[in-house]
């Protein structure tokens, strides 16, 4: 078994990811984060945020609602353009999105987004993509497919509104940019950040939660002056991979992938790519969109974008820098640099996960070395848990605990021994060193504090 | 104007709260949280899962996605039952639902959702309610309309299959109980954890983020033996009140509302009331949901839901205790509970922000005294963006500059003179009681760390 099959295994048995709706045998595509798996996520997500609000000290973040005006939609150009193209496999009838599909074929030398349909049908035919079910290479024609998905809001029974889950947050930030702009008196440049769900009906989206139908994204959307954007472009890029090294990347695990073909708009653009064990796949993108966005939602609403210099009196629509990731991606990409099997000294192995401190779902584990040192345990566990997510394991030989531990990544292990109640001190355990050493317990809270740093 | 219209409208000026899609007019009950607005509610959202997760023992959180199986709406009775009353004005052709119409003429003494069609239109008839538009009293007869925004989840054309954007959170709960337990080896009682949007497509929501068609709840499931959930029961009722009093409610602004009437399955059901300034009104609520949920999942799936004791062997389906509040309501309340505006010495007024300092949107605010102390102040608020939400502000008179954190509730307001350049210090001045001191800038984290404690 591959390593990506242990690690989604892993995240079953070990409360980290499930099948979205799993007792009535899974909705395709979807995923639900457990125990384990929500603190990692929601780790992630703080670390973000820290990085791209709190210590930016001109970027602002918002929460805008799922549901927008459609009339966003078209501005954004979503109604008309955000098709997937799809193509059926006329012996085995089943659907692909082409462009997947010939990502796929490629091993991700081709970059389809790019593509018309004309040219993924002849790319197809060329080079005889087989479809990956059965095997024939026997397609019908690309035909599109609007990826949004719609509903409606019901006012009455003759006025049913038409209305979308949006396919991407930075609408939110666009739409919000003279609000943001107004009230927190912001001065160019400035961004705005967001983190929220989006959601795509895509035709063959897998790998686990590579690609799912309902997505969280981390946004940030630098605005610009016209003249600076090529600099900031370059800064971000940088931000990028450095935030990504900053939780625990390494960087020959990562690289750039410069966009071959732009979108009209579009000055440069540019991914990272990350090392999964499925292959080198991308992880974030950071675009330079030009004034596309504002001047859109500026035609659309009637409403000006157009930026007035304070200090030179120029006056312009901002250029907007682009900087996204996917926070389900991202957590899986987590799990697989963290994923590790370790042969032991004793010929044993140990599969253990990583992360880096400030990450880990649990940051302790108490685990008293016998039953009845539960109470001074319990103790323990609820002066911590006042600061940190502790868990408490009291199950199975010592041995045990702790692989159980590594498997979900718990940075430190503090037990409890009979020394525990003469002396007040404790054990604690190193994740990846496994070394062990004796602190006081007045002592654990500023020796925690200071090991999860970020 | 009266208290609730001045905090809509400084949500909307000082970056806390926007309408949504608020450039193309607005979405109707959608609401943006600005770049205040969304530190309020991040940090709402962390007290409450840092009691209800971090320091509870034995509750687990998830993270399930909005899209599940349409199965799941089937078992929770939501497709055949979770139906808003619709009822038209004849006079004026204005919709609302026939429940909300009721508890605002009843200014809330009358809890509809338990009343039948035909009770709801005799009440309506008996007291003559008008049409909160026109004024007239003439009405349709009450028609239903389920309240679940549907979309399709296309796999080919052939085959469109009806998906729903899930109407509360609780279910994630439920489906996952079986992972949970299995994963996270847990034994009753035990709780599961959620915060999460959830979607209802209502015919007359308003007031606000008070009720909105999209919202995010905060919900923790408790599995229980049967014999021990009316103790239980009462100490989530507890546990919700002692909660919102630790985030700064007093006490005499909150009140237990037991419902009259209670749904067939359920054992017990109580509301907790927020004083707001349009009234008592529903904050959350605590309910006792016997074995329904697992049951019906248990029946819809096949998959069994029977809890052995590990101690003593005894089989059942484990009863439910659900404590639900929503994260935007409770936000709206925490707005209400922290507005204030007082008369100062010299005759003016502030408005200011009581909140809390751990839910206080940024925690300290750095002020130099003026312009070319610029450098100075940067260094510090770097140093304090490392570990705190700080803002800055070097345009205006330092009074307004107080005036406008004041507004926005920050606790701490540090300001730089040419002393600081000097000797380290600086002032702090208290939002609260606009004491200042004066410390070292070296002691600066103890101090902020040590007033933000939650």
């Amino acid at each position: 078994m591959g390593n990506f099959d242990k690690i989604v295994n892993l995240c079953k048995n070990r409360g980290i990811i499930f099948q979205g709706s799993d007792i009535y045998d899974g909705l395709a595509n979807t995923w639900d984060y457990g125990p384990v798996g929500v603190e990692l996520k929601n780790n992630i997500k703080r670390t973000w945020w820290k990085k791209f609000v709190q210590e930016s000290a001109n970027s602002f973040g918002v929460d805008a609602d799922i549901l927008m005006h459609p009339k966003v939609w078209e501005a954004s150009g979503h109604v008309e353009g955000f098709n997937d193209p799809k193509i059926d496999c006329k012996n085995c009838k089943t659907r692909y999105g082409a462009d997947h599909l010939i990502e796929d074929f490629s091993k991700d030398k081709v970059n389809a987004d790019i593509m018309s349909f004309a040219e993924m049908e002849q790319y197809i035919a060329e080079h005889k993509v087989p479809c990956p079910k059965c095997g024939k290479s026997n397609w019908t024609n690309i035909k599109t497919f609007n990826m949004m998905f719609s509903t409606s809001r019901g006012l009455t029974d003759e006025n049913q509104n038409l209305i979308y889950l949006r396919p991407e947050t930075a609408q939110g930030e666009f739409v919000n940019f003279l609000n943001v702009q107004r009230s927190m008196r912001a001065k160019l440049p400035f961004g705005i950040a967001q983190i929220g769900k989006a959601f795509r009906n895509e035709v063959t989206p897998g790998n686990f939660t590579f690609r799912t139908i309902e997505f969280e994204q981390m946004e940030h959307q630098w605005f610009c002056k016209p003249e600076d954007s090529m600099n900031f472009y370059e800064e971000f890029k940088q931000k990028a991979v450095d935030y990504l090294v900053s939780i625990g990347f390494k960087r020959e695990n990562l690289r750039y992938h410069d966009h071959d073909k732009l979108a009209f708009y579009a000055k440069a653009a540019c991914d990272v790519y990350y090392n999964f064990p499925i292959g080198w796949k991308e992880l974030n993108g950071v675009h330079h969109r030009g004034d596309w966005d504002l001047s859109r939602h500026q035609e659309f609403s009637g409403k000006s974008m157009i930026y007035t210099d304070p200090f030179t009196n120029e006056k312009y629509i901002p250029n907007v820098i682009e900087y996204s990731i996917g926070a389900d991606r991202l957590t899986l990409a987590v799990l697989c640099e963290a994923y590790d099997e370790e042969k032991l000294p004793d010929g044993d192995t140990r599969v253990v996960l990583h992360f880096h401190p400030a990450i880990a779902p649990y940051k302790v584990a108490i685990l008293p070395l016998q039953k009845n040192l539960g109470d001074k345990a319990r103790e323990v566990y609820n002066a911590l848990a006042k600061n940190f997510m502790v868990t408490y394991d009291d199950a199975g030989s010592i041995g045990k605990r702790y692989r159980r531990q590594d498997e979900i990544g718990t940075p430190m292990c503090i037990t409890i021994d009979f020394d525990t109640l003469n002396d007040n001190t404790v054990t604690i355990r190193d994740r990846d060193t496994m070394e062990q050493i004796r602190l006081n317990i007045n002592g654990l809270k500023d020796y925690i504090s200071k090991k999860i740093e970020y």
